[in-house]
């Protein structure tokens, strides 16, 4: 029976392709419980009774849920040697993972267990962070992660550089356009909110320059920010092209039997 | 007579480079007869009686090239064995491409058997269907297709990527700005709205934080944008890159004598 | 004294690396022109009788000095043997170039010759066309034509996809928004300019849907743009790093002796 | 002493990995000394008295750290034979980063010795100058550069043709809505305001084309600006990815004994 939950509920412990069934159940009530913690957000639905219904009984489902998941997730990680008895059950609960899934489980019950609707409110929110639980089914978010390590050096120089230019931009509109629009461009802080809207080439609209020095500066700006975006895009796509080709290297020779290394000679 | 309407008709059947010229004309039929379903639909146009006439005229002509073309095409698809007897023109019409010549053609001939307009502007707007059938003439859209396959793993993750982005930038702008603009964020789903189009580096504008705090996040939320665009973009460029070369590799193996593999020695 | 000006005009005739005196001169009087026929649309500055005394010198001087060099260097194309004699020098004059640069002078001379205000303002916007001129001095344009030349059918496929996916959504946004912003989606041209401009990313913020399923077709549309746009950045990118390096080798290999292919064995 | 300074303030002087401890320090309090040259722009921070104290405490605190490590660096520079003596000494303080900490030392006393309202204020202006010392701490900028370097020619050649289109684009859109909109398209100087924001897609929408032919050429210059940023973007990808890769190889080369050129034969 553990062993049976063990290779159910651990991808270690799943030797088959893909995740398990167990899984696989799980990492759709993930999906289906973040989609109604998003939709429970909205009052047009959140007032309809039926829908309030169904929302209710789905916080009730996956409390239970996702609780029984975790207490025969601690069971049967007793199945690993270094965590079995109840010190290494402790042990286990105090891996990463395995905490993300207990604090995720809190706001469902939260949520049941009070009536201020402040209270109901932010636990509704965070729900959200069951998301976070998706991470572990994924081998491949790891090997992002590992990409974004192997040019940290890099990427922390682009976003150094972003932030240079993001100051500048600001610092030089604040001299421009503070006379002219006060509330947007009045102080570096607030200037700063058109830098790197500007600069994310998002563009809202909401402040613009409009004196002819603050246009030129911001066409500047503009250019600029093709630039500062080409750097990152650049590091990560080559970044990304590494990590994934060495992973699939890797994953072909661990199917085929190794090539022999050269022809005799 | 049957085997050269085969010829024309089917790029297979075609010996030579590029389309054949019936497959030209088609080609050209195709495009106009888009066209024509776009500009009608525009009211300054239609109401114009000239143009209204020569709209109907495109209809009609359109609705008998394309039933022609149709029936000539299940008659000439005999040519090949499989498609052989009245059982393998069945066969042939339920091919996916020859459906969808079948379907294209429906809203040709329900825009002039009817008079009510909510039909007609349906069936009008249908025939905007007509430019799927621009993808038989191209071998180019499978490589496409190759090429977003091989690389679905990753496309996936970016993808998954961004809407857990997605989820929680709307989620926090939505506690940032909920009781500032309750119509843009007084839910996560209608935050969601200003996240796709901040993501997406588009920003209309007709929604952005106005809080100190929002404003913070939004502007995270715009520079992290840079970073999830720079991801697919990398990975589709290599993967395009790696598709289109190997297949004018391909190409120009075909079309040379195979080079001998090495100097004797 | 034909042959110095040979030397001097004619970039194939000149022997050093970068551009003649004569072309260093005329190159910053291109872009002179070109910024004074810019400035002087400019009614504020226009209307400055200094200043519009200044653009005037400027339109004689310029129309003078592209003249006479106009003059010289068909004069001096007869250094050249296929240009020698009248009959040579009427075909240098049909050339491409030699017909830029004559069809670049006769707005300056249109400009004086009439006080029609009209004719005066579009003489002065033809003269924009003098900055075809300055393709002339750089053998960089056509390395980027080449690139562009080489991945032609790579990039017809990238353009045709991108405007089915325009045309796509611009046709299920006028389904959705056509009733409620009848001036924006009241037809398919008109919601096409909303397509593009979300296409392209720059969402001037005039139309957007607003609409909850406008909205959600909006959303999937600003995100395949992400993709959209990937796949033509890629490609260039890989095109005009291929052709660029490989006009580096060839520059290289002119300028060295060329290495020992090989260790003597 | 000296040498000890020497090696706590030169990195050339240090030879463990990363900086020295007052190196470190002085990095920190560059940071905070920009941070609050940004943050004292901002009138609802500066009229609170108590923030006001503490900006005015941390001006005091950095005029004299950036002093004492001025005449600390000046001094210890002496342990460097060229910079020996007092001749040398100034020869040190002509180098471009010894002038750049002289110059971002000055504003700091500026705003301790007045109370002209303007002075001080750009005075405050002119200490976000303080960031380009951080530029002396890392080798990366150099490598930035280095990279820019590279490419300087390509890079030229896409700014030059963005520059065309830019300008081609003004005209155009003048031509078309200078009736229309004359205080944004009335002139090419003006409609260039438009050009820059459509090309950079940031579109704040506070101009944009009204007539039918006048968003045709939009839409077109909005596709152009994808194909305009997708050169540079390749190209500064492509050289920043070969700069860092000699980069990182010459560090292994140093860190690891020089490897064995081939097995003897």
């Amino acid at each position: 029976m553990r062993a049976f939950l063990y290779r159910q509920l651990f991808p270690r412990g799943w030797f088959h392709a893909g995740l398990s069934p167990a899984n696989k159940i799980l990492f759709a009530a993930i999906l289906i419980a973040v989609t109604i913690a998003i939709l429970e957000t909205e009052p047009t639905l959140n007032r309809d009774p039926v829908l309030a219904e169904i929302f209710r009984a789905g916080d009730w489902l996956f409390a239970l849920l996702f609780s029984a998941e975790y207490l025969a997730r601690v069971w049967a990680a007793g199945e690993e040697p270094r965590y079995a008895e109840w010190r290494g059950r402790l042990r286990y609960m105090r891996q990463p993972f395995p905490l993300i899934d207990l604090i995720a489980i809190i706001p469902f019950f939260i949520s049941l267990g009070t009536n201020d609707a402040f209270v109901v409110r932010l636990a509704r929110l965070l729900r959200i962070l069951t998301l976070a639980r998706l991470g572990e089914f994924s081998e491949a978010a790891m090997l992002m992660g590992r990409a974004l390590a192997v040019r940290r050096f890099e990427l922390l120089l682009s976003f150094s550089m972003a932030m240079g230019v993001l100051i500048i931009a600001a610092t030089l509109l604040h001299m421009m356009e503070a006379e002219a629009q006060p509330a947007a461009f009045g102080s570096i802080p607030r200037a700063m909110w058109w830098s790197v809207v500007t600069l994310a080439t998002v563009g809202y609209g909401d402040v613009y320059p409009t004196t002819v020095m603050g246009k030129i500066v911001g066409g500047i700006t503009a250019i600029s920010a093709v630039v500062l975006i080409a750097m990152p895009t650049g590091m990560l796509a080559a970044a990304f092209s590494e990590v994934f080709q060495a992973h699939a290297k890797r994953m072909r020779e661990d199917d085929d039997p190794p090539p022999p290394t050269g022809p005799p000679s």
